[in-house]
């Protein structure tokens, strides 16, 4: 079992396998639910690697996938750093703070790097809570003129022991 | 076996699981050698997974990693969305050509986005040459006011067969 290193204080949880259940709306598109799967994965170093896929729910048919890294925190902040097959490229800053025992990783707005190809996001902003074997998130997005706005939202359960 | 997306093309061949050796160097930096795993994954999707990871030449010390996508050909050119455990990300341009029956994909240099904690490069460039069994690249970079200088280059040969 890799050893989680202790730079990543209270990040260390979220090793492990988490499935769950999410949902996404926006002004712009039909709102709609979704199966997820994320691995946070640790290397003995000061980050974890993230792998994230989304299966429309109830079916086998994929819908979202993205991968990268969480850096553990220095001076209270955490940062993410993401690559998604749509072109869109992340480096989020996270507050790490506490939340009647839970972990919160509260991220600011994050403009995006785009691909030529990439739709137009213009930024993102996650909140992550790591409540025991239960980790929720939200994301906000700016696109098409709807500034900062309310898109995902999920509750995953763990289903491997955490390191 | 997972289908390869017609729209890949020439990137087909990219899929499989590749190992080999490669140097760095940089004006500010000594000199090193590493072993490099490359893994490209299809998923049915326009886009293939990237995973790479590096060790220090004949030990297990690991030394970089990144994951990422890439995605098909359009009008010729296909992108590579990266992230970084560094807390950089980037999104490049690559030319597909062809160049005596290898497939080569010629980056532009890419400003990089890059977390507050990250290291200030301010931008990469990549070659891949596709030569049936041999994946070889280049990776040149701009730090610390060396414009757009040779940083890396290695050369894997495939471990596992296309699908």
């Amino acid at each position: 079992m890799t050893e989680v290193h202790p730079a990543l204080g209270p990040l260390a949880g979220l090793v492990g396998t988490w499935r769950g259940e999410g949902e996404g709306a926006y002004p712009t598109i039909a709102s709609f639910a979704y199966t997820e799967m994320v691995v946070f994965g640790a290397s003995g170093r000061p980050f974890l690697a993230y792998a994230q896929r989304t299966w429309r729910a109830g079916t086998e048919a994929p819908l979202h996938a993205e991968t990268g890294w969480l850096r553990g925190p220095a001076d209270g902040r955490a940062e993410l750093v993401v690559a998604q097959p749509t072109g869109l490229a992340e480096a989020s800053v996270l507050t790490v703070g506490d939340r009647d025992g839970a972990v919160v990783l509260d991220g600011a707005r994050t403009p995006l790097l785009r691909s030529p190809g990439a739709r137009p996001v213009v930024d993102v902003r996650r909140r992550f809570v790591l409540d025991g074997d239960e980790l929720r998130y939200d994301l906000w997005m700016t696109w098409a003129g709807h500034e900062d706005t309310h898109h995902l939202r999920a509750v995953l359960r763990r289903t491997v022991p955490a390191a």
